[in-house]
């Protein structure tokens, strides 16, 4: 028997990853998660990527704690309020208020880490360029500059001959092809939270960016969205 | 009065990062400092970065908790012995057992959300490329790699004119160069803590890589140690 190539993802709780995750899978690689806990408002989006971890049933599911809500600076993890109702032309004209420092580079920086210790050379990520929400380090550039630096950044990259490759298989897709592909390959979005304010319930509250994209995402593919939304 | 430019510095508690330091805050930088508690096996490291802050008077000492030690892999942070008393064509012909996967790239990722957040573009870390014991995220090649994705990465790079830059001083510098120039900027050494596997009352092995190569340096230096090492 072949063994399986390994592969780590970074897995969210939302839609994208899980769906990254389920596209992993199809390609053949033994995917392992890793999920950060950076001080988030709330604990539902770790909640939903243990779910997902569970019926995608992955390798390994590693929970990491970092403290990044330590530096302030966004409505993710400070006290700022997130902005609600607005279009897609203001949501991609500017970098909205939810970006966090630098995210995309310490969560990939810590898939690297968890990477290299269980000896797989691919990792996934969710990115999106097309909803992507005017965050800078969704671009293809940008991950093309993190994949050119990790081969030079460890053990693994400077001794062996294989090579670090960083997937986003979501980049050039919109939300509605996304929401297609999951469920194509089954998976389960009602177990998936997208929503950056969600009530104390942990209902979706139907207008921050991501719920907006998310919403549209589904009515675009001619889907229902299982998810939970509150009365407004 | 003409502001200080702001610069964040990855402070470890060793003599690397305090001169580091030093020459940072000698190049006109108004310089906060970065330590990270990543699941060492001892806390003493901290404890020198914290002496080391308030000694050279720093802007803001930020310490954050991320756990590498739940990826396992190094001796630095899982139940693998310190090699001892290595000579140092052993020490620079193989990537060693102290080796934490991807530290350096985690580290430079966080020191980049902290300075995003406080408005610093400079970003100093104590790398050292001849007596580097054999780590591959200690390589020029590596660090200007990690410069070109930072600029890629985040909304200050991408809206602003400003650019990133990662300083390493110390790159091309021996052992015996960096504790001349500490001494000279007047950095307390005795603060300073280097060793792996220091005793239970914080005492420096002598053995250990990084006893050896501090030793060495004193030694080549014509100056004294002041740090205190265990009785072998």
């Amino acid at each position: 028997m072949v063994p399986h190539r390994q592969a780590v993802i970074l897995l969210s709780g939302g839609l994208d990853s899980a769906t990254a995750l389920a596209i992993a899978q199809s390609e053949g690689f033994a995917v392992s998660a890793l999920s950060l806990s950076y001080g988030q408002r709330h604990a539902i989006e770790l909640e939903a990527a243990r779910r997902i971890a569970r019926s995608r049933a992955v390798a390994r599911h590693a929970v990491v704690d970092v403290d990044l809500a330590q530096f302030g600076g966004s409505a993710l993890t400070a006290a700022i309020d997130v902005p609600k109702d607005r279009v897609p032309a203001e949501m991609v004209s500017e970098i909205p208020a939810t970006y966090v420092p630098a995210r995309n580079t310490v969560f990939l920086s810590l898939a690297l880490a968890f990477a290299e210790t269980i000896g797989a050379f691919d990792i996934f990520i969710g990115a999106n360029a097309l909803d992507y929400s005017g965050y800078p380090d969704c671009r293809p550039e940008y991950l093309d500059a993190f994949e050119a630096m990790a081969n030079l950044a460890t053990k693994a990259g400077v001794e062996g001959t294989q090579r670090w490759r960083i997937h986003a298989p979501l980049l050039h897709m919109t939300k509605a092809e996304i929401i297609r592909r999951g469920t194509e390959l089954g998976v389960e979005f009602a177990s998936t939270h997208s929503c950056y304010d969600p009530d104390p319930a942990g209902k979706a509250c139907g207008a921050c960016d991501s719920c907006l994209l998310r919403l549209k995402g589904f009515a675009e593919a001619g889907l229902r969205d299982p998810a939970t939304y509150a009365d407004r």
